[in-house]
């Protein structure tokens, strides 16, 4: 069996930049993870990555290409199982088992789903949670944005400039997006604004057809297309879980200022610990922060790095 | 007196990130800072800022470009004083006085001094604290540097490119550099380690001529053009002590996970601050999280934002 200095679960900015860290610090790296760039990939427009405008998968193909002048393995499948060996840590893909003496996850998130009527049915038959991904589908129809974050709001500005007609619907009062982005949606014509609204039920045969929803306890029935649900996301922890890592009420994973977790070797970054501001280039930072822990545990732990 | 939402003192990478979000968010900010980029730019080659390869000037170009989009005020001028004023900062600079509703105090480190004879008297003269700025005064000729960190090895990796022989002067026994570096250190044939020694004089009339070091008790004297102090760097944190900030042993100011220091509405990201890693990504990050903790300030304290 394969036995690393340090593997990285989770191929995004977190686990690539720790990567980076750790491959120039001399340590033997393997990064496991189906998709490099993981959901960065799907971000249509990053403009807050210090000095750089364009895709996330842009950036992350940036990250990528810096990478492979260094000595690191990529192992482009799911990372299934993590046990705790004596002193080391096993990890299970579906092809093969591997051995490292330190961990960091970096599994970040999952998109959360309404669970409300329909929305099972109808995944990829109009319903969508990738605009990214999906939107060109929509050319000239009409859909729905559900949510009122920033993704939510950079999400229907995007479908502003390929759908018809776009319905922004949130339960809140006031959408929680950047300033700019607020002005931005004001300028726009095709995008109407439910606030104090409720998704109840997501209505058609053999693909989407119409939305329904509770507007200051009034039903509403919107005739449309496609409906985007970006209402936020779910941490990807169950392989941290499964090892009795501290997490918090939301499942994150609790880390300190060094990105140690509760068990001595694993460290986590990104989105799926439980840091506040969730951005690429935090995610980043803390990347480098865990990678810089886990030489520094393998300088005390091991004898090769004394 | 112009009154800012938010004034940044400092325009290194935290300062600039730390603008990059906060205008982003609406907010009325000026950065105060004399020269943009701050000690980034002296940077020789920064490889490990993910997905770019080239010199810290040009990083920071590229971060100050995109700030140029946004309604953001810069001030090239050094904050001199900061005082508390009611609810409000009085930020004094040698030509204006402003106001703002809140600070991030972004003013990094400076480089320490030997402190040895000689030192103060040659400064300019052969000796520096700057391969970036002053490498190319000593093409071809012998210098030395000191110190042993990572800031050490890649001075004198660059310099053996362009002088003829270096001395590179640890009093460790073992450097303190990522691997990548060691490795590169061991190909060059012009640079000579000495270990375990401790410079006790610098030597020259009207410039630099010689060197005397103390190795294992042994006092010797080396022949050289030029001295480069890499010995590491002091937070430049008097602003903040003025006002009663806490800071730690070495006058780092004491920040939480959001940046924020023991004065309400006064935050601080990094090198200034005491975070371990000293870092472009960390500092960057930190400057995105202070923004956003400021921005959350302002909404719970003051009425336009809320």
């Amino acid at each position: 069996m394969k036995i690393y200095d340090l593997v990285i679960i989770g191929a995004g900015p977190a686990g690539l930049t720790a990567g980076l860290y750790a491959t120039r610090d001399g340590l033997k790296v393997a990064i496991v993870g189906k998709e490099i760039g993981g959901t960065a990939n799907k971000i249509l427009l990053i403009e807050n990555w210090p000095g750089f405008n364009g895709s996330g998968s842009e950036l992350m193909k940036n990250f990528h290409e810096q990478l492979k002048k260094h000595n690191i393995e990529f192992i482009l499948e799911d990372a299934d199982e993590i046990k705790k060996n004596k002193n080391n840590f096993k990890i299970k893909t579906k092809k093969q088992e591997i051995e490292s003496k330190s961990i960091i996850l970096t599994t970040g998130t999952q998109r959360k789903k309404l669970e409300i009527p329909g929305e099972k049915k109808l995944i990829g038959r109009g319903i969508s949670y990738c605009v990214t991904c999906d939107a060109f589908f929509f050319k000239g129809k009409n859909v729905a944005v559900i949510g009122g974050s920033d993704c939510a709001t950079t999400s229907a500005l995007a479908l502003s400039d390929i759908a018809k007609k776009i319905y922004l619907v949130y339960r809140g009062k006031k959408l929680k997006c950047e300033k700019i982005n607020l002005d931005r949606l004001e300028k726009k014509k095709n995008i109407e604004i439910f606030y104090d609204s409720i998704p109840l039920e997501i209505k058609g045969k053999e693909k989407v057809e119409a939305l329904i929803i509770k507007q200051n306890n009034q039903k509403q029935e919107i005739s449309l297309d496609g409906v985007f649900i970006e209402i936020g996301a779910i941490a990807l922890s169950g392989l941290a879980k499964n090892l009795g890592l501290k997490l918090d009420k939301e499942n994150h994973i609790i880390v300190d200022r060094d990105m140690k977790t509760s068990v001595d070797g694993f460290f986590a970054a990104g989105d799926v610990t439980d840091s506040k501001l969730k951005q690429v280039v935090v995610a980043s930072a803390q990347g480098a922060i865990a990678a810089k822990s886990a030489y520094g545990f393998l300088r005390n732990n091991t004898t090769k790095y004394k």
